[in-house]
């Protein structure tokens, strides 16, 4: 099952498309061979607890323990505690589940204690028996924040409690420019096999990742090949506000305003099978193009979603020692 | 079913049998003439979140939420978090329900945004419905600690995770010397017609306001009788450790040992039935007697002990404007 034993695959991930790949590409790699950069732009506060959205979808997926339908939070979750903080006063739009909680709960402690983020996410994946290797983008605090014209909002407030539904005119990730990676990010690039841009919001997914100081830059000097994989089928995002941001945005919402994007990165790309005619048209030669189903509605999917990825990047690797 | 409506009664009070006290007083006083002067020498911190277990049990009885029964935390409550903690490497022996959890996140907020503990648990009860005025005895952090043989422990380190069984050598209240009364204490004391000594512990309940600066002397200056409630029946405590602890430290486990402990503040005690005989021949001639059932096992029976407790201080009430 497992692909190529001895690739060293790097996933840059978020959001609920990043969790389902990565659920794909765990099982395909040797434990300890793979390495997921994952998005904290999302990391948030409440009741003055430290919530890491991202990091904890993927926790919980790859410890089986994700609401995997929801797409968020535990599976048989329950809102006991979130309840009481209602009953005192509190506004609970985001939904924090008890189970969850713990999580939350835990982390702040530590944080407190002087423990950086990447450290405790180590402690989480190894009490929950994760093998894959998992960072957060940076130690560091970067907030990903939504200009509207209703005025700037935090992305929790944005995307959870207006429901997205403010026009987004801008985003900046506040933090960013004093944000050093976390301690293994750039080497784990730099050492890759394999780069994957997980099938993520291209601006407050990935976008924040590629904005902490010099991990664009790395992935540009990396070895690897880089293969994004299209969080958009036919044009539309399949959860999520993609496909409404990149037209907010200006960005063509299809693999070639993707492409765009990423375009100082990228040697391929996997889109959709509905998608592969207008990628065919609108991406650059130097982009390998391959399809397939992208639906991840279940673990096997995921699997072979990951798989193409895969196939495809080892076809574009260059023989080891040769540099372009 | 009000005692004395104008009544300004000020209750000392801890642990499981000060909550049972005060919600016998509660009802038989006008909303806000009752002012409970609650111990926190019993708070600690778990996860990084601030218990404070007596000031909780009391918001808990008040406002009708309380597990009775079991004497501590909320009634219907689960412990979904503490299992996902515990999943997670924490040590667990202190029982957090997700109810209960509500209240320290809550709390730990508001105290790292600066909010004093008073105001905190000035919002709880008034979220939660209560009109008696709660005050914790202090702002600042007091900790009561239990010197053992096998060394010292924290008070729910002793209590809760060692079940009360490392012999007690001493107790002390770390930070007491520093501690000033929350804002309102020293006022409702001197302003107080009736100062009832709560059921409680009398070590690690009541001893801690004691010894908080200046408590004792506004007390000894009160104009109020003092009256206390017996936690003892037939030398034993009703629950929990008091009876031992007695012992342990050289004090007569009976209404003279206690009465001992209070001597420069005792106008009255309120013993139990069989323990009347021993308290006339224990006590001494000025503090006045009397004897009731005191076991509070329904509310209507802590009413009935609250009732006894003021009709005995209000007979020992100097008419108005003369000072002993």
């Amino acid at each position: 099952m497992i692909h190529r034993p001895l690739s060293r695959i790097v996933v840059l991930a978020g959001g609920v498309g990043g969790s389902r790949f990565v659920r794909g590409v765990a099982p395909l790699a040797a434990p300890g061979r793979t390495t997921v950069i994952i998005n904290t732009g999302d990391d948030d506060q409440f009741h003055g607890l430290q919530v890491s959205p991202d990091a904890d979808t993927i926790l919980y997926v790859l410890a089986g323990l994700a609401d995997t339908r929801r797409g968020w939070g535990r599976r048989g979750e329950s809102f006991r505690t979130l309840g009481a903080l209602r009953t005192l006063g509190n506004q609970t739009w985001f939904q924090l589940g008890d189970l969850d909680l713990a999580t939350h709960i835990d982390r702040t402690a530590r944080r407190l204690a002087g423990e950086p983020l990447s450290a405790i996410i180590a402690t989480h994946a190894r009490a929950l028996g994760i093998s894959t290797r998992l960072l957060p983008m940076t130690d560091a605090p970067v907030r990903t924040r939504i200009r509207t014209a209703r005025g700037e909002l935090a992305f929790q407030e944005w995307l959870v409690r207006e429901r997205a539904r403010p026009k987004v005119l801008s985003i900046r990730y506040v933090g960013c420019r004093k944000a050093d990676p976390a301690p293994g990010v750039l080497d784990a690039i730099a050492a890759a096999d394999v780069i994957l841009l997980a099938p993520s919001n291209p601006f407050v997914s990935l976008g924040p990742i590629l904005a902490v100081r010099g991990v664009r830059r790395a992935l540009r000097a990396a070895r690897a090949p880089i293969v994004a994989i299209s969080p958009l089928i036919g044009g539309r995002s399949v959860r999520g506000p993609a496909d409404r941001m990149m037209r907010a945005l200006g960005v063509p919402c299809g693999p070639a305003g993707l492409a765009a994007l990423f375009s100082d990165l990228l040697d391929g790309i996997v889109v959709d099978d509905c998608d592969l005619a207008s990628a065919r048209r609108g991406l650059p030669a130097n982009v390998a193009i391959t399809a397939t189903n992208l639906l991840m509605t279940s673990p096997a999917r995921s699997r072979e979603v990951a798989d193409v990825a895969l196939q495809l990047a080892h076809s574009l690797a260059r023989p080891e020692g040769e540099r372009p």
